[in-house]
């Protein structure tokens, strides 16, 4: 499949959303639009799979065993229970009633309709997947297009009454449907329902994963789970909290020291925690939990109760019966948790397990370092394996991609990738993360950009990098749009900034050199890893909208680019740590933070514009691929790999102005 | 008087308030501060003056004319009923009970203690100024210090009422304030009172002016008053609000095209607006307008009742009771304002007058320009009249100020300077706005830096401008600081950003280059200015805290410093205009915004370290100078000040890295 080029996304969220999480892809799609109704009339009938899938989920609708008021509407998200940025197949919902296979996009059943919205990303995709008999697509983005409410109150009687699952949504989100259904004068009810209808018509729904929980080592974690909990604990206390509920998996994972694969590419398993100051309810298929894993939580002090994973809601009302005070759940936590806790107790706040997590212990941080050495040694190898092979053999966007891999697979601590590599010549570097297909994969050649996003899951460390290069002879344009995106790179990886910095502060200085020149780009800046844990790890999140505060020992991307439609693409990303910055005054005794790279892949000089680039800057690049050299050439030497440390040699000189 | 050193203040705002509105300094006082008391046992009586004003508000505190409880405290603000930042005399209501005469400042008095806090740009100073026998001084942002709660909690009992006069507190601060007294179990009760007790004690309080109120001609407004009407109707309309009340004096004259002189430096008058969509109440004292002024209001289709001053609470149950909908109100108008609209019609909102007031049109545009020119033209003669004199006469900050304003004195259009020009010799300018006087004021030499920021009121526009020179020769010290400030006044100017920017988002270029070497200051980057009205005009604001956008034809000052405590300071303000920017791609299509200077006097280029400045930096600095040499150049010819025009030749001659 073809993708349509996507500069309009970029766009869109610049216009629109420079300031949205994000994770909260549903708003968007559910916010943009225009008051016209896109109805077409459909003259085929919807029949087939897809048109029986829809008519048994319209009579569960009237189904009084469902809902005692019937549905005029249904909502599928693209969500799990835990509001995961990335989902198992068992929530691939939409997937299933549409054939509609894009990371994101929302649905809507009705009587007589489906509906699906979902953005300029995948507009083309979505036309070629689904049935145009049976489903209508609704472009976000483009004019006219009406937002969920705006639909509803076209294509509704007033006072309709709307069913979602409460488990597949936050409860912001919740909320705020809500107010667009009752908004507008229509009075349309958004009630929430037992069972899921989509799961309850899926017979070949995929089993829960029965995937093994594995203790995460202190070697790696650095801190027992039992100490994490006291620190919980404390933050309850001072904060004057009776409890939590901790709804993200990675949250708990890293809480309890242990990791999981209960999703692709995310070392996680399903659970929820209750923890208030007495008890710690743990709520997982106990089954996938190994004997290590078990004597490991009870060697680190970890006080618990198992409990089934289904019976989270027995487990909030036994907690809300037991405690009296306020209970907290952070503003991603589902309807459902939201709705179990009295509305007077209720204390929905940023995610206090996140601002731990944020902030890594020496261990981790050691260890993420030590993740990215290697990591950098196999994308080396790799970079260096293409340029001495182009030339001889056909090498794909694909085949490059899986001989990425197996430079990971032969690297220690190595547990698999962190997501689907992104590998694309010319054009397909343009578009939103587009992942090649047997049928689309273009070969990798000395006349286009070459971009490779990619990253691997490590026991000690995450790992997230992008190298933008040109094996033969880059226009005058791609040297300058490189240069201008280096030239963000090297601005922020070289900031210096007080104690109490917001993120979206620093946002400008990586865009600054496009901006001088009228380009952008249109996702964020930076996002923060996990240590042995998810690839987009928030906080930290460096774009314009987060106000949340850099703090020493935190670990984000940075990672600008530009991207011309039909052409090329340009991305340059690396993992830096926030680091105490070794100045002269800092701030009046008050302290300097700044930025440290501890990515170990060259910066290509091939595309830096003499005319664009500073002193200052150059020295930076030199310095930068010194280190490089330094530490990874010195490996190579050790493993015989003459060829490549040559190669990286070469790639590591010095320029100059 | 000398004044401690202000350092403390740079650090206590970067690292607490930079988000904070330079308005809300109360706030600031209120909620700084540790938990122990800094009661000192008082020796001797409380007698004299100030023993007398206390004892009257004491015995007032117990009448139960002014109140049905008794009041254990009373808090006294040093604000009008407007949210001025500036005030008149008549609301120095904290200088009459105290003495105190710093620019911020808050004041509890109870039974037995009278308590002022203030920050540290004032501490010295207050402690010269007040009595110690009667008034304790609680210095804000020191270790230990109580807040104004905390200072409750400690020294009253339980249940406390304390009194405040609505009418000179926000209704944010109002419930701010609320909110601490409730909390922390003590559960004080806050209660407006009807009368000011302060007022009505102050035997000889300043009369409320007379001063006339003059029409503002439409060849320098652009805009009818009864065009202005139709578009804040039509605001409310889209709000579906059924009327709004005008609080803001700088509103108010804007909306009217009337200016007045109630408060020095600034042109407004005292009243209010009250406008629904049939009517248009205006509260003044009509005693003050000139014929011309309603002659003007009628030609510019102003329909409106006239009403007075001290009507407005009669003036808003009239409108309570003859509309239906929302009522809306800034969130800076005043507590007494916001208690006589029902709660459920209350609709709080961000300033809508001031948005619109902020993007000029073109007359005002021009205007402003046109009235930058002649100031500048002021400033250049100045600051060559020092060069030329410094030598040969002793002139001091204050005897340079006054040179200045005789310059200004001659330019056509003047009304007065927009603010008391502070004019600063080495140490001097490291104090925030430090302003001379006869005691302490400084030689100016070719020995030490010397700072001068100041401003004028034309018809045609508000002025502020900074400039930091050195007659003699600078320490490598001094050149480096200012190159450093020169770099990030530089970077925002040049800025290119696309529409939807906001604000803050642009702060930190200018920072950049003094936070690479660890160096800040201690104020916001930049504040609007008005059209003829006041010199800090918000929005727009540019620090770290404001998200507002920034609109083509909003006007803000560029004004990055850095001060040495006990050594020097240096300030470079410009007052920059948003403009579309020229540039090729321009965001594909979406446009491009930048900055244009209008201010004209040159950038001394002594000061430039050519070992940081870069080669775009000169050419930028170069191209600057050049066209100051052409503007003002020329009119210096057409006016045969020959040595002036020789002396700028020589001050905007090319420099080279």
């Amino acid at each position: 499949m073809g993708f349509k080029l996507v500069l309009i996304l970029w766009i869109a969220i610049v216009e629109g959303a420079l300031e949205q999480d994000i994770k909260t892809s549903t708003a968007i799609i559910f916010n943009k639009g225009g008051l016209a109704s896109e109805t077409k009339a459909r003259r085929q009938p919807c029949i087939g799979e897809i048109g029986d899938i829809l008519e048994n989920i319209r009579s569960l609708m009237h189904n009084a065993n469902y809902s005692d008021t019937p549905l005029q509407a249904y909502i599928v998200l693209m969500n799990d229970a835990h509001q995961s940025e990335y989902i198992s197949d068992r929530d691939k919902r939409i997937q299933y009633i549409s054939k509609f296979t894009g990371s994101s996009g929302s649905a809507v059943i009705t009587e007589t309709q489906a509906v699906l919205w979902t953005d300029s990303r995948y507009h083309l995709q979505a036309e070629l997947e689904i049935d145009s008999k049976c489903w209508m697509l609704m472009k976000t983005g483009q004019e006219k297009v009406p937002s969920l409410s705006e639909w509803f109150n076209l294509n509704l009687p007033p006072k309709s009454t709307v069913g979602i699952d409460p488990f597949v949504i936050s409860s912001t989100q919740y909320k705020s449907i809500q107010d667009e259904l009752n908004s507008g004068g229509h009075q349309h009810q958004l009630i929430s329902l037992e069972r899921n209808l989509v799961d309850d018509v899926w017979l070949d729904r995929p089993e829960p994963s029965h995937n093994e929980i594995v203790p995460y080592r202190m070697k790696f974690s650095g801190k027992s789970a039992g100490m994490k909990i006291n620190e919980v604990r404390q933050k309850l206390r001072e904060d004057n909290a009776s409890g939590i509920i901790v709804t993200a998996l990675d949250d708990i994972a890293w809480i309890l020291n242990l990791r999981g694969s209960d999703i692709q590419y995310n070392p996680v398993f399903f659970s929820y925690l209750i923890l208030t100051h007495k008890i710690l309810m743990f709520f997982v298929d106990e089954r996938k939990l190994l004997n290590d894993s078990l004597l490991q939580l009870t060697a680190e002090k970890v006080d618990f109760q198992l409990r089934n994973y289904e019976d989270i809601s027995l487990g909030i009302e036994e907690m809300v019966n037991n405690t009296l005070g306020p209970i907290m759940i952070s503003s991603d936590a589902s309807q459902a948790i939201y709705r179990k806790i009295p509305s007077g107790r209720r204390r929905v706040v940023s995610n206090i397990i996140a601002d731990m997590k944020a902030v890594k212990n020496s261990v981790e941080a050691e260890g993420l370092e030590q993740a990215h050495i290697r990591d950098g040694y196999a994308v080396v190898r790799y970079l260096h394996w293409l340029d001495a092979t182009i030339d001889m053999q056909n090498v794909t966007e694909i085949s490059g991609a899986e001989k990425l891999s197996q430079f990971r697979r032969q690297l220690e601590n190595y547990r698999g990738p962190s997501f689907e590599t992104i590998s694309c010549v010319g054009p397909h570097a343009a578009m939103a993360h587009f992942s090649p297909t047997p049928e689309t994969a273009t070969q990798i050649t000395r006349d286009e950009i070459y971009l490779v996003d990619s990253g691997g899951q490590y026991w000690d460390g995450t790992t997230d990098i992008t190298r933008t290069v040109h094996f033969g002879d880059p226009t005058s344009e791609e040297v300058e749009c490189f240069t201008r995106v280096l030239k963000g790179f090297i601005a922020l990886a070289t900031s210096v900034f007080p104690r109490k910095t917001q993120m979206r502060y620093l946002d400008y200085v990586a865009r600054r050199a496009l901006w001088q020149a009228g380009l952008n780009y249109g996702h964020g800046t930076g996002h923060g890893v996990g240590a042995y844990l998810l690839v987009h790890e928030y906080p930290p999140l460096i774009n314009s909208g987060s106000d949340k505060i850099l703090h020493k020992n935190m670990f984000t991307s940075n990672e600008p680019g530009y991207y011309k439609d039909g052409e090329f693409g340009i991305r340059i990303e690396d993992v830096v740590q926030v680091i105490e910055a070794d100045i002269e005054n800092a701030f009046d005794g008050l302290g300097a933070l700044t930025f440290k790279s501890i990515t170990y892949v060259p910066l290509q000089t091939k595309m830096i514009d003499r005319k664009l680039i500073t002193n200052e800057e150059v020295t930076f690049i030199n310095e930068y691929n010194q280190r490089i050299f330094e530490v990874i050439g010195s490996k190579l030497l050790q493993n015989n790999l003459k060829e490549t440390y040559e190669w990286l040699e070469e790639e590591t000189r010095e320029i100059s102005l």
